[in-house]
């Protein structure tokens, strides 16, 4: 039994704690950065902080989390002498921030920290304190140690990483999801899904990811079903948040698995959201991963998949040779497309295992998969 | 759903990472203050850091955690310029690390800061860094926020607290339990056992720490039992050392209950180790808390108990009704005495209730006890 457990200093969750807000900023700082989306959904947020006394200026970022958006936060931050980061948004808002935080006070640019298309230089400085409140339920980015950022140059997305980028404080309020668009709601779910399922399957799970893993993954399935009938059901909403932390706690100590280890290459080759890449990849995952486990005679790994099939579903009689089925159903009901509706191509597919076989989420893939393995998933899903 | 959760930054836990103590201390500081106990087991970590260039003073806590060693710790930490803590003990020891470091940079002296017998004013300076090496698996001392410490002129032990008194890193290896004598084996494990116990039945209890404690609950009573035959089995340490962490973190979050209510008092009036106090309050707490939740139809708490049981237990016939023999027989198991073993009369009964009433970890109970109610716990642990 051996693990490494990193997590927030504090994680304040419920319905209404954003009211909170001012007073866990009110002693730490008065000259804030504020990371934000495009949507002005919150813009109300910074009304109460600026009639409390508290000064800050905003950096906006579009779409996804650019290389660009951090470079020019920094510039913000440092003539506006911003103290402390607040980032209030989603993944690509949270990666910002948290790179804004660590840039802050650490010499050089951010290639010299980026893995795989920079020089993946070690960030030698902490961070400045960092505030996370997220909008969405799916990235966990709010508790992870990473930020994924794009370079539309290399087309790739990429990670910089440092315990010091693990967020101060981050504060949960499930209402600020009621707004959340259907879509949305759905994909980011599934990206939580994902990142209970994978690090409890996982080549590295251990048994405190473990026990937040069966504590959530009966909670995900219910939530997402419900939350497409049902969008501004605060209860499922607070379900579903509940489990995207835990995911993001889960995969901080545990790792990922293949679904991830292809989530990233895709996304830096294609516009498709991350959670729906995710959905799209989970089933068939899962589907070629039992059937490895299998052939190995891989007992234990059986095993956690039985108990995952029980964890999943209501029905207490499933096992393993269910699970696939129960996962397309899940899409099925889901609606979730395939990959071809992205306009991927079976000729893309081997630049894809290429680029994915070599990273940190396909190590934490329940077993290790020959490239015959890896492009039945993605042919599969196409 | 609404909890905060606080945590160490980072948790490493495995058989033989002691020995990465050196690096996780070299980037950090080469001038730090060491925090021990009488013992001598554990001088062999230091020499390891004398040998790799890290420059020391230790100051050893003889027994109980007292007001006077935190004094002197500072003190001399102030002379050394020490910038790091590095405390490796048991709960007394983790006591005196975590004022030690907070009370550096804090102004003023301790009984400022002491609740109920000091003037409780908060901690407005962080901690310098403090790095905890537990020795006993039962405290949890190690990632809470607070130091309980021995006023021997008052005869009370009381708390002073800050979030920034959380411990930065914890090192938690079980080898180190390997040599821990067998009576503080039990007592120590009797009290990691209450405290996966009592957070999960407290009137403060959350989602994400019962996930703690529904898998620390079914590891305890085996650990415990199984280490008195084999005290030196590595896998039963580990399990114990697990618990000790999972309670630790749960009560953290979700506070205690009557059998803690009652341990600080009768702690500060006598010299029984709090382990010790835990274990023979434990069952008679859970009869009378029964009793009331029963008689008052809370159907909630009579399905938690319920899930206690399950949880206890490898019989899955349990229930609530066999909760209290399922206790008194396992402090028969482990050769538990009562309380007026240590010279506690009828006639002190009263002056405990006083003075347990309104502590914080009563607050914490699954219900709201009588005076009467309380009398019926103490008297039936004479
Ligand atoms: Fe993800
Ligand atoms: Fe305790």
């Amino acid at each position: 039994m051996t693990f490494n457990f990193q997590a927030p200093s504090e994680i304040i969750f419920g319905s209404g704690k954003i009211d909170e807000l001012v007073n866990i900023i009110k002693p730490k700082s008065e000259n804030i950065i504020i990371i934000k989306g495009a949507s002005n959904r919150f813009d109300y947020i910074f009304e109460t902080l600026k009639s409390n006394g508290i000064d800050y200026s905003i950096y906006c970022v579009k779409n996804e989390p650019l290389i660009e958006d951090v470079d020019r936060a920094v510039t913000l931050a440092k003539t506006n002498l911003s103290n402390l980061v607040l980032g209030i948004g989603g993944g690509s808002v949270i990666d910002v921030a948290k790179a804004v935080g660590i840039m802050l006070l650490n010499p050089g640019e951010i290639l010299d920290y980026l893995e795989v298309i920079g020089k993946g230089e070690k960030l030698t400085e902490p961070s400045i304190p960092t505030i996370i409140v997220p909008t969405t339920s799916g990235t966990g980015a709010e508790v992870t140690k990473n930020s994924v950022l794009k370079s539309i140059q290399h087309k790739r997305k990429v990670s910089m990483r440092s315990p010091e980028m693990i967020p101060k404080t981050v504060l949960i309020d499930p209402k600020l999801m009621l707004t959340l668009p259907s879509t949305t709601t759905t994909y980011t779910g599934m990206d939580a899904l994902t990142q209970v399922i994978e690090p409890f399957i996982s080549s590295l799970s251990n048994p405190f990811t473990d026990s937040l893993c069966r504590d959530a993954i009966p909670r995900a399935v219910d939530a997402l079903v419900g939350l497409k009938e049902k969008p501004s059901d605060i209860k499922l909403r607070e379900e579903m948040a509940y489990v995207s932390l835990m995911g993001g706690l889960a995969l901080a100590n545990a790792k990922l698995g293949a679904v991830h280890g292809f989530a990233g290459p895709i996304g830096g080759m294609f516009e498709i959201p991350h959670g729906l890449i995710c959905a799209i990849l989970l089933p068939n995952t899962i589907k070629v991963n039992i059937e490895a486990i299998e052939s190995l005679g891989l007992e234990e790994d059986i095993n956690k998949y039985n108990q995952l099939a029980k964890l999943i579903s209501s029905d207490k009689n499933l096992t393993i040779r269910d699970l696939p089925k129960f996962l397309y159903d899940l899409n099925k009901k889901l609606e979730i497309p395939t990959l071809s509706h992205f306009g991927i191509k079976k000729s893309d597919l081997k630049e894809i295992v290429d680029l994915s076989k070599n990273s940190s989420s396909m190590k934490g893939n329940t077993v290790s998969l020959t490239e015959t393995q890896m492009m039945n998933i993605l042919e599969s899903s196409l």
